[in-house]
């Protein structure tokens, strides 16, 4: 017979904001952090009967992402998330699992002189870098897995990008165009290929960003372009041939719109030099470009934003 | 060998903002969208060769909710999402399954004189309506699933809440509470025993949603909170046990965390009068509840926001 | 000879988030408040020579406004507002004003069995109330100005508005139209012909918000609209004459503008039913409607939003 | 008698998002522009009768803002500002002034091979350019006045700052400090010593915000700080020494509090290491640093955001 149960849950503190200094020297280095923690696992009692007798607060959990800031320090985004989710999941007996997500916020010296700074900082503004990460078992049964990634990277192409040979149906009054400007702001995010902490200990995961981020912009400007949908595919592929120890690469990409404007009522012609960006409504493309012996996810995509 | 392949996909146009006006007599009507259509089935050759011949651009998608808006109607936000997601299945061979949601924003009519206006209306503000509908199948084969839901739903109880008993390791710091304030941003949906278009169309959905809005405020209201979960699961127990077509029930609910403020150094008192309303970070409970024999859900939840 | 000098300035702690609960019973009652405070007056010390001897700090202006919601409470944002700024310029010497702006988030109590629940409470939503004042003088000289307000009430017709008859020049396409929506999301505010603080105790501030905004919203759903200046000009006028303690009404309001789709392509006919919403660009319109012998306004209108 | 009458006023097209491509050549440039327009003058009858006879829609003010962007081009968003504005007051006899306002926001091309892509670009973040342009007079007694800017430019020190020596009453509880963190987010505004359309057009207005912002910067990064008062004279101070063709400045400053960590109760030191990046409240310093025999600046500033 029919019952009413609970499902699936997870509770966590969400968008702690550490900023981490780092003062050895006189240089000093800046880590600029929003860190949200999760578990998973036997809660049920604290849902059914307000036990919470397993329940680490997440008012600990904030106090150890601070803690850890100071006591592991944020060698990478990445290590630390997995430094912190491992101590979460240690400290409650109850939870399966724990899952870090970290956006890091870039900051550049301010430039005095021709050099930077040592201690004044200016945000770099443009795309955060973002982490996630899932720590399953205990002691040597540990495992972790690690998506890496940005969100709100803009990038737009004033030519190379048609859109034509399109399905259509008795609702389409979209022409076809050679030529038109292609803009999306990306978030993408790629899994890493380690299962083990000591795996991730051997992650240059700062360069590792670089290089995905600095391959990405560069297969979208050289790519022509015959529909967002292959750019992506391009930018996906090029990232998993360059960079081996990736397992999968994920795309969420809005089509910023651009309408060349009608500037015939005024006498005047506009050979894709006058355009007006759109808000909303926007295309929204989403894919996933992935080897085919890729290792198992696990519960890795569970509670990312995206598509899946 | 390894090869590198296109995984998961969709496409589709999102945030077209409907509206439309019932003016067949001199009271009029309004019913304001925010509508978001996707597509999903074999768009390989558009992603791997820019090939678009099997893709029905976005603007014609964002087309057909207009047109619907006028051909269809918007009899409710259910309905008119089921009949725009079929409409753009059967135009897409290649497609297998068709995602439409819809946000709604609620107008109530300016008072004048004791009564509601003819045509002069007021936004509601609080929480908006959403809905989720995914469509399978051509023909005889048609299913459909229906997700109904609000978000930013802002609720508060000024007593009749405590945290206490919970664990404690070295980096707990928070004192139990007898009494606290509880606040959240309830987002939930809950989803629908359906499948067919003509289960659909015995659906009152609109009375739907205002009987589980009206019970999930009553139970939050007349539940003693032993912790934010206790009182999510209550909701959600009281929502299945009063709506036998419904099969299962989500909440994602942030802990909006208001602080005792510390009026002791200016020889005040405060017993529970004033606070502070902190932004970040949040407490984060994302929990479903559901019966046991709940019907399959297919791909109801993929893409939806939340933690699964 | 020319010199570089500091100009006008001043400072204060924005957007403390207080919120102020009344237990004297088991009915309670909440306040839920945003207040931002700013000192003006000699603080060039500061500013030249880093010298923060007079300088009240907006530490100490945040734990003043927690402690006052405690002290006199919260009657109305109107009379906090003025004991606010009273002390804040009581406590500071160098100061020549102090000005304080609330913003109040309206609650509901939540319905259970047909009545108001005694402690739980949903967010309204819709329009924010505001406030600004400022104090001026010392002792007997105390000086107020009360401009009480609202924001983000949105508001729309669906018909009784026309756009025609204006000025043409080659670079305009746009039809006149007899019939169109006209919506708006309304910024107003309007200043109590009060000085002193004995004047403002016997305003009724709570009752005095309620009546504006219903004439507000009555007004603009009664007038014919030939623009939306005219619109707002009526409801300034009708406010004006029905409260005679005011002195002025500002309104700064956009036209968010909905465009009628053209549905020919698709055989269909759209006789003012289907709309798109636009978000930008949208009209703004800014007016004043005042009494030709209002009292002085002061400084009641430096540094609050508006064109003016 | 009291009559209730029209006050100011002005209205206009708000956030129209034009985009400018310069594609002579292969190597193309972009211009990304949101401009608002606005017209003060004698409108009263479209207020007090509906009569429009005399207003220049605000869709005309869009549909010119796109032409010109193709007439006259963006050489700056200054020169741009000036054109539109003196065009939209030449359109419209019942117009005194024209006011536009742009915001630019800035790309840089994508590196491909150690170059910059010719056509491929990604948005640079950070910071938002600003012009605000009001135009006066017909003919040869045409008066331009320009202000540039930037909004947004987040800043940082991680020590050189200090605070302590302020006023102290019963409501102070915070601690002086010899060292801590002083971060803000940039808004500031400098007026030009311009007022005909011959002075404008000598201004080299990218290389002067070029060097008005590093010199922002790096003042910020070299001064040692006492207050953000008086971070802020110095930054002023040394932009008007260095540049004499500016008038004045202003800045508004939120102080984005980075409270330290006490994580002393998990036996851990944090000697200026670990922050917490708080959201709100926030300090709000606003200042003007001007000559003492600035030029007149007519109604520059009205309905320029910030306090004055």
């Amino acid at each position: 017979m029919s019952e009413i149960v609970l499902g699936a849950n997870q509770y966590g503190k969400a968008e702690t904001r550490v900023v981490r200094i780092v003062r050895d020297t006189a240089r000093h280095e800046i880590r600029d952090l929003n860190v949200s923690t999760a578990l998973r696992g036997d809660f049920a009692a604290a849902h059914t009967h307000g036990d919470q007798s397993q329940v680490l607060p997440t008012d600990t959990q904030k106090n150890t992402a601070f803690a850890y800031a100071k006591e592991v320090g944020v060698a990478s985004p990445e290590a630390y998330a997995v430094a912190l989710g491992g101590r979460l999941l240690d400290a409650t007996p109850a939870a399966r699992q724990a899952r870090v997500a970290v956006e890091e916020y870039a900051w550049d010296r301010i430039p005095v002189g021709g050099a930077g700074h040592d201690h004044a900082f200016v945000r770099r503004g443009g795309e955060v870098r973002t982490v996630v990460v899932t720590v399953d078992g205990r002691g040597d049964d540990r495992r972790v897995r690690v998506v890496s990634g940005l969100q709100d990277l803009v990038v737009l192409k004033t030519t190379g990008s048609e859109f034509r040979g399109f399905l259509k149906d008795e609702y389409t009054t979209l022409p076809e165009t050679h030529d038109r400007i292609l803009a999306t702001s990306l978030t993408v995010r790629w899994r890493h290929d380690v299962t083990t902490p000591e795996q991730v200990a051997h992650l240059d995961a700062d360069a590792s960003y670089a290089a995905v981020r600095a391959l990405l912009l560069e297969t979208f400007a050289t790519t022509y372009s015959r529909a967002l949908q292959e750019t992506l595919h391009a930018m996906g592929r090029a990232v998993l041939e360059a960079h081996a120890g990736l397992a999968e690469i994920r795309f969420s990409a809005p089509n910023k719109h651009h309408f060349l404007v009608d500037l015939a009522p005024f006498g005047l012609e506009n050979p894709g030099e006058v355009f007006v960006a759109a808000d909303r409504p926007y295309g929204l493309i989403e894919a996933v470009v992935t080897r085919s012996d890729a290792s198992d996810a696990g519960d890795t995509w569970l509670g990312t934003p995206g598509f899946l």
